[in-house]
């Protein structure tokens, strides 16, 4: 079994009003020191060993599901664990 | 300058209905090696010095605005960085 964790944030190039609302948000809480933020996700996938290589299976289900490509940039770590 | 990586997840004894669907999605797509998804949170943010420790400023920020203390956890990495 493999655990692992996946990390999926928008491109340098792409606004993130998310960010800028929570920025405004602390900002308005008097949190002046927060200069900026960028919101993304953070995924931990539980993966069964298999006869395909799990850097392949990761890949996939990311290009494929997880991240736009488009707009969005993903990098992951894998680690192998016990069975549950 | 800080920049501070920050980490949001459900607790364990909570459901996540966006794992879930994730999940099923992947496995509709054949995708039968994933076993478990949860998704949470990943936050990158800038923060200036200031006269309070950055941790101090981190946690509250947390506590009061980026994470849900009921259901959520969150851990984060500080790193210092030049100024942009």
């Amino acid at each position: 079994m493999f655990k692992v964790k996946v990390y999926v944030t928008l491109k340098k190039s792409v606004l993130d009003p998310q960010g800028v609302a929570v920025k405004e948000s602390l900002n308005s809480m008097d949190y002046q020191e927060v200069q900026d933020i960028r919101v993304g996700k953070y995924m931990e996938i539980m993966i069964a060993k298999s006869e395909r290589p799990v850097e392949e299976v990761v890949n996939e289900i990311c290009d494929k599901l997880l991240a736009n490509p488009v707009m969005e940039n993903y990098w992951y770590e894998i680690e192998e664990v016990e069975e549950a």
